[in-house]
């Protein structure tokens, strides 16, 4: 497990290449457990995961509670609702006083960025981002990788082709930090009420038309348009995005052979990818669902592993 | 466990009556392991079964999560907010998702008639109906079968009477097929609105007046009415239903010796069940809610070793 | 496990103090299994415990579920939404229902005064109070017992202020009867509107000012003041409220060395405690949680042996 020492993970921004790596080994010896009809693991006995979102996420806390419960720990859910504090109770309180019941490691969710650093300064438990706010999402971008990987072998010198709401989008960060220190090239497309230039201060090409990116992109990523942006005026409607933005089978077929296209999901069909390419050979989106729960293993592991060390 | 070979349980229509002996042997097998107190079996240990409930049932779930934890099973409960779909996400894909997480089986529970058959056509993984619309609730059957067997050892040539709003009712209907199939005579009754003349093409008596039934049958299965009816004009309140089909003490006592009273739950005290009849002698409610357990752990085992063979 | 005979956890009135000793011993033993990294002991395996909530409460159920889990019960969540039935079911029947599918144990928050007494009588299950109207929280004042005894060594003699909504407080009444029965002296403190001199007749002392009373005091136990009983227009306001009874650093500064600030939780800052005191060297609160899982193993066990036993 070299290559790891922290107890939390925060984010992909500033996380070392070693760091990485270490969780895509573990991932991958861990990934046959994932699957069903897999033996659990008892490697985390005795361990309790408490799940803490302040954001409703049946998805991502679903993986994080099967991959927890693979490795033998015990799994709480503290579902905190609506509002983002319970009964006037600031969020660290909530957290201490759910630490303070036993529990190793909580698993946050937030709309607030920074939610998760603020716990890991203040409260004594291993703290694993599970998305706050616009800011990180680091499993689903651990998980990308681990699926890029998985098909192309290497990462570096990939062409990865984001496409979507940009600047609102937590997965496109922690997308384009991990790609970057893994090595891949990245381009991020949409209208430029989504994807402002500013993002080519992080390393990444900016493309405001999506046909002149498709022949060379290895992987796209499509990601979730929200209805709430066209209320909102960043574009003139989610038809019109589709029309612009969506992967049709047309634009598929112009892709590189073996080009593969990847959505974090929920898929919204019809809107950033057709049925026939969702359902497509070069789709990966339920390997992507597969693989999380490997890296979420890896991830659990490894931060409980560095916070019993020290 | 010869007799049954399907990885799903979609309803009682058209299931064999080797099938349905099956679980039914089966069940009773399982049943001392469904009781307080009892020791866990590990015989589905390593396995995941996923609650998909697109409509809430806090019983029916309860009942199926035990029947799983009782074999040694993971749990998952996946929650579907009031409207049937995940932000807009297809229910197949958030089927799909779920089962690449490494689930085995989904227990589903949804608004709409087909839900589960849907999900078995295009889904890997076993699915269990769990009530859908008012098309099947088959474990709901079953335990119902699983009890007049247990009572009266043979449920061919028993007379079983079953009153409410059998038009909307799902646990009728898949009473109805299961009855049918085990060789009982079924009656339905209730006012012309919620108990259509075209069940008679489907092999059942139909009766618009309770008192002249009372005295054939060797259960009574009564149905809950839901308030709404009234609203929507299907009957005149929910007094007068309780008035004319409600099972109060004086039809109670009209009833054969050893006539059994049965109900799915919840009960409405006073509008189907009197309360002197819910907590009476005849009254078999709790050992429905029982033998629940019992026939799911039956179903679930019988469910995932069909799909395990392949 | 001389000392405790009820298969029954009910409230602390009338608990006799050999009970009470039971539970704080055995807590002590269990005290090393509640913490993070513990492993598990398997005393309670094959035994079922279903939380019965009718109202919401994350924290409450969530130190249940984890003392369960520790001593290797399964837990089932059984939670109602809003109103306090299930579709109209009355909640003995609800409670009926849930036993009868193999439940040893019930936890049950309601809002009514009484519910669990009312379970006790008519279902055959251990019943475990964790808060009913504003009757009492037997759970809550054990651990504030325990933590007592812990940092004073006994409880006999001590000087405990209880300070808020003692009234409407289900805490403060259930600590009142605990305090008395172990030798502790109980003052309870706050505006005549939420302090009423009845509670003489119980045993404490009643107080309306909180500066007179801070240098005799051992313990001092924050209640939290509901915004709800400001628009009641039983205290003027709550900014108003935090003057006069908040637990300011220059109040806690006035109390005597040694003397612990005690919250049940979640606490309101800046209202019933200054951040500063909150995270003070006097606070106990967090230490509060933790005794709380310790507390509730021990109950869960009790109860239960006492319920094997007949």
């Amino acid at each position: 497990m070299s290559g790891w020492s922290s107890p939390h993970l925060l984010g992909m921004r500033g996380l070392a290449r070693e760091a990485i790596e270490a969780v895509l080994e573990l991932a991958a010896r861990r990934r046959p457990h994932a699957e069903a009809q897999a033996p659990p693991l008892g490697l985390l006995a005795g361990r309790t995961v408490a799940n803490l979102f302040f954001e409703p996420s049946t998805r991502t806390r679903t993986s994080f509670t099967l991959a927890a419960r693979r490795l033998g720990a015990e799994v709480i859910d503290y579902a905190v609702a609506a509002g983002s504090t319970v009964k006037g109770e600031s969020t660290v309180d909530t957290a201490r006083n759910i630490v303070a019941m036993g529990v190793d490691a909580l698993v946050v969710r937030s709309a607030h960025a920074g939610t998760p650093v603020l716990l890991a300064r203040h409260v004594d438990a291993a703290i694993l981002n599970a998305g706050d706010g616009a800011h990180e999402h680091p499993t689903q971008a651990l998980l990308d990788l681990f699926t890029l990987r998985e098909i192309f072998g290497e990462v570096r010198g990939l062409q990865v082709l984001i496409v979507g709401d940009i600047g609102a989008s937590r997965v496109a960060r922690s997308n384009l930090w991990a790609l970057r220190t893994m090595g891949a090239e990245v381009t991020l497309c949409g209208p430029p009420t989504l994807v402002p230039r500013a993002f080519e201060a992080l390393g990444a090409r900016v493309a405001h038309r999506l046909e002149p990116e498709l022949e060379r992109a290895d992987a796209v990523m499509l990601l979730r348009i929200q209805h709430e942006r066209h209320r909102a005026g960043a574009i003139p409607s989610v038809r019109e995005y589709a029309r612009l933005f969506g992967m049709t089978a047309e634009r598929a077929a112009r892709l590189r052979p073996g080009a593969i296209i990847m959505h974090p999901g929920p898929i919204h069909r019809g809107v950033e990818l057709m049925p026939e390419v969702a359902d497509g050979e070069r789709s990966v989106v339920l390997r992507q669902a597969r693989n999380g729960v490997a890296i979420r293993m890896a991830v659990l592991e490894l931060c409980l592993e560095a916070r019993r060390r020290g």
